[in-house]
């Protein structure tokens, strides 16, 4: 197994300035699983559902490689579910109703053909269910990959500052790093992240695209500019199912790679953005995405100034 | 004469989370000149002054090849003063006290040996005082690029769209290209604002870097991250100044050119930030900023993701 990707599998109901979506297939671990199926073959889903849960959005995953022996579900439960609002300038939110249902208490369980694998995908998640995901594990990945939020910073710092020392690659937005770094400046951020633990900080910026740390180096990858966004719900989940699922394809945690990895991320996002929910990256086909990646590619491409 | 810049040449007090600053040298063609006087060795500065200005700033911009036969000094008047103090976020600004001083009544004479120019630069300034400069050319430039700011579409807006007209490149930020436009989505205000005009629309989005559009081509270059911003007054001047004197000493305004002098402008804008005023853009040398440069390119270099 190559790639365990673990996080909410969910419904939705989002309200944005181009319209509202009614309890949408959503959570961490779909767009996840999702956006590296673009990627990687074959990929481990751990997560929970309730007994309410759409057969057909699971049918799908399978056949895009999605195993789930690792997704519990709960007899007679419901599946997590959220709902928010987002304002005009569509970074803003506020969450209406949030009812954890069989989220509450789940402690995921690594299936025995996963415990041996490179590459882990940990989505925003309680910070102590992450931890268990990498106790479970019987090697030393590659490369572990954690996502978190506000949220846990605010009500379980210590108990994500002990995963987070677990990790290589700390993936968060730029008000993120800032609250857990305590500093404005994004590269003084990313140096006192480093000094938590991971050697690879990795900045979403939303419409401004993503900036990455390492040692001394630092990428930037824009984002694609849109003329519409209609839903970002996803859109951070779909930029890490992208960057890790192009790590898995090319066996790789090289620097080299992960710009590249960078880039594949920023490119799939642009489409989660483009329509509310999964819907869009469920649409997507491999001749638009390719040819989007070279078009992003190209726009941050220009001649050295000198020679 | 291949480069004339128009603006203000003025007195700033600033205040910023750094510290403050009393009446430093600032003003728009300060920093424009400066930034150009990197590429040019010779350009005509249109702007005025009171007799209070230091003539040590003078001298040192005649050093650089600032010609300033188009710098009218006012006999006992005094020079454009600004006041200003920025918010935690270094983005917002209020402004405490606006003296216009000699800019009041002021008309711009573009001296005869500069009628004939290839570049032009028009700094945020009254835009009636803008299309007058453009009124006394006797040529048409290769190139003229139009800097403005909200204050303008406030209270001048019919008279600022007559002079957008007649540019090639409208430089703006983000928030001002949204105001111009009525569009939140940035490549949509970039092709309405390509409508009234300009074929080249550069929207500026501070830390977040800066983004071009022209026809159906976007490029996008990454602000260099900064440690600590001191003071972002004259950032946008002194990315308007290293763009169009890039252009000028290649002599060019092909869209190749004009990609590397968005990244030449990034460079000099990142310095402009390290201290208060011009003082860091007046200690750069020549080695510092290449150094920058090839920095910044690098940062956005990966390879395609599919060859």
């Amino acid at each position: 197994m190559s790639l365990i990707a673990v996080g909410t599998v969910a419904f939705d109901s989002i309200k944005t300035p181009a319209g509202t979506a009614e309890r949408v297939v959503g959570g961490a671990a779909s767009y996840i699983c999702l956006a590296a199926s673009h990627f990687v073959k074959n990929q481990e889903l751990i997560s929970v559902i309730g007994e309410d849960f759409p057969q057909t959005f699971l049918d799908e995953l399978r056949l895009r490689g999605v195993n789930q022996s690792g997704l519990k579900i709960i007899e007679g439960g419901k599946s997590f579910f959220w709902e928010g609002s987002y304002h005009d300038d569509l970074i803003g939110r506020d969450t209406l109703v949030k009812e954890l249902n069989v989220l509450e208490g789940w402690e995921p369980k690594v299936p025995e053909e996963a415990v041996n694998t490179d590459f882990v995908m940990l989505g925003n998640l309680d910070p102590a269910v992450q931890a268990s995901v990498l106790d479970q594990l019987e090697n030393t990945p590659k490369i572990v990959v954690l996502d978190t939020m506000n949220f846990w910073m605010d009500i379980a710092l210590d108990s994500l500052k002990k995963v987070i020392k677990r990790v290589n690659v700390l993936m968060i937005n730029d008000d993120e790093a800032r609250q857990l770094s305590g500093q404005d400046s994004l590269s003084i951020a990313a140096k006192i992240i480093h000094e938590m633990g991971p050697e690879t900080v990795v900045i979403k910026k939303g419409e401004h695209g993503a900036i990455m740390f390492e040692g001394g180096k630092k990428f930037f990858a824009p984002a694609y500019p849109l003329d519409q966004v209609v839903d970002p719900t996803g859109a951070g989940d779909t930029f890490a199912g992208g960057f890790i699922g192009f790590l898995t394809n090319k066996n790789s945690s090289s620097w080299e790679n992960k710009k590249q990895a960078i880039v594949a991320g920023a490119v799939l996002a642009s489409f989660t953005c483009e329509a509310f929910g999964t819907e869009r990256l469920f649409s997507l086909n491999e001749t638009e995405w390719k040819s989007r990646a070279a078009e992003l590619q190209e726009m941050s491409l220009a001649n050295p100034l000198f020679s």
